[in-house]
């Protein structure tokens, strides 16, 4: 075998922009002394892409050294998004558990947070490290909202927004479940078990996350007795889970966020900025009809990839050839004229 | 205007049947002292359909007097179903919060029950009655379960079954929602607010009871704010039905049933008696094709009947055109052969 040779580590900066002025807030009132935590990888020569995930994502979008980055597996030197041609810059969301201003365990007065609000703020980050217009926005699920709020709002400070999983407001079902993901962690908190809660809920999350077809392959197997009770294997998965992302988030972060993805809500006719739509025709929670529907009412040049996966709203995570495809066209093109 | 004459009030026939021996159990052991009630209404001479319904469901089918059955809409004289020429038997289920035996609030050493315990009381009843063989047992949701075992167990002892959104086994999706609306309900038993626990399973409940489709047409208006909050017009609907639902029934009996479901297993090649399935296309507990492989399973004669509703798994409580077709059929002939 030939020694392949380690690609050398991509230059990254890193740190928190603390906003000299309060910050108004779309849904009403200014919160104080706001910090963004950002972080942005690869050669300082490159064009600029915002990386924007799920409400359990953060700035740490690629791997870096022995640490992992969210999107490690889709976005890398050579991988489906090829950072080596470009800077990734991410930020920790506003009213999250990162290093951004958030709420702390127990803090049930932290304001209503909108997608336009963590538009803003990317923004923010943007102008300060003096990044021009951004070639591109790349958003899946939480952070495609966020996308076409920044799109809706500043046009003239990116170039095209690639959206994955994500439409122009929250589908009610989708609000169903997550209401009801919200009163649990509410319950528990009330009952000075924020953790516990979390754990249901982020459990129940999961369930939303996959395709049925996903769950009858990997769990149809029998119910096993623990601790004299039936327990299911579907039921396993989903605590353990629940368990995991109880120990690293913080219950008043999820709620703020989980809200923030239901009370978003944009006018498409209003986006003029070249968009590639990407659909997941599995998804439970962004279903492919809202996107269709976004897709029509945009007022910009569009481009609407339809996917089947598996892995349903997950599918960002996971399908890696897809994406591939959708970032080598998305990237170099402006998208089609409808 | 001719005065239409009020139709004479149906014979109605109501008891508790208590077993004289323990009653072993499906999954091991036996209960004690068990009761059964039941409620036979109809004219003595007619032939005899059972009616079982979903876990909250009991023996009063038909509406009588001032008194609303829960499938009175369906069921009842000229209805999509004609009781004028059945008697229609319902039970309480086992495990349940009605007049059959079941765990009381805030005991938690309940034994599991399974479909076939509920097929078992079911032929106690018919026993005791002396009813001979069944006409039918038309069951929906966790009641077509129990038609199922029945008809597994039983083939002398019921002519044909009506099979409405209910499957061979659960499917690890709708297990997985079941799961975590349990774990919600011991959660706040554990902290002695089993009712608010409830109330919260019960409004995931209802999140999977209908369609996306039928949420979008429904609550598709903007949140308000309440009490210092933003709240969903699909959360406020969902969260009124969980405080209605909780106010009625017993935590640990909404668990037993709901593990009950997920517990349910039969061999189809077994069943022999002639079997009507009716699926439904938007249900997102049993999904169509689970109903298909059923179909294909079954070691009868068997007719599927595929209906698209707006009110996905709830539709056996709405689609009354359709059940009518459904009902004519299904009881007139014994269904197709393979």
């Amino acid at each position: 075998m030939n020694a392949v040779p380690e690609p050398a580590p991509a230059a990254v900066r890193e740190g928190v922009l603390e906003l000299e002025q309060p910050l108004p807030l779309h849904f009403g009132g200014r919160l104080s002394h706001v910090r963004i935590a950002w972080r942005l990888v690869g050669d300082p020569a490159a064009p600029v892409i915002a990386v924007l995930g799920g409400i359990s994502a953060g700035r740490c979008v690629v791997d870096n050294g022995t640490e992992k980055g969210w999107w490690g597996e889709i976005i890398g030197p050579g991988r489906a998004l090829d950072s080596s041609r470009y800077r990734i810059l991410g930020i920790d969301f506003l009213g999250g558990s990162g290093g951004s201003t958030g709420p702390s365990t127990g803090q049930v007065d932290f304001p209503s947070i909108a997608s336009q609000d963590q538009a803003e703020v990317l923004r923010r980050v943007a102008e300060h490290l003096k990044l021009g217009s951004l070639a591109a926005i790349v958003g899946a699920s939480y952070g495609g909202m966020v996308a076409l709020a920044f799109a809706e709002r500043w046009p003239d400070r990116v170039q095209r927004i690639v959206v994955i999983s994500a439409a122009h407001r929250a589908h009610p079902m989708a609000t169903a479940w997550r209401s009801v993901q919200r009163a649990v962690v509410r319950f528990g908190a009330q009952n000075g078990q924020g953790t516990e809660g979390l754990r249901l809920a982020r459990a129940l999350a999961m369930a939303t996350y996959r395709s049925p077809t996903e769950f009858e392959q990997r769990f149809s197997g029998p119910a096993t007795r623990v601790d004299g009770r039936f327990q299911f294997p579907v039921e396993s998965y989903l605590l353990a889970r629940g368990d995991a992302y109880a120990a690293t988030y913080i219950p008043e972060a999820f709620v703020c966020l989980s809200e923030s993805i239901d009370l978003h809500q944009v006018e498409p006719s209003n986006i003029q900025v070249p968009t590639w739509l990407v659909a997941i025709i599995e998804d439970q929670l962004v279903p492919v009809s809202d996107m269709r529907q976004l897709k029509q009412a945009l007022g910009g040049p569009v481009h609407l990839t339809e996917l089947s996966s598996l892995y349903g709203h997950d599918a960002f995570l996971k399908e890696t050839q897809a994406l591939r495809e959708v970032f080598t066209h998305a990237l170099s093109i402006p998208g089609d004229v409808k």
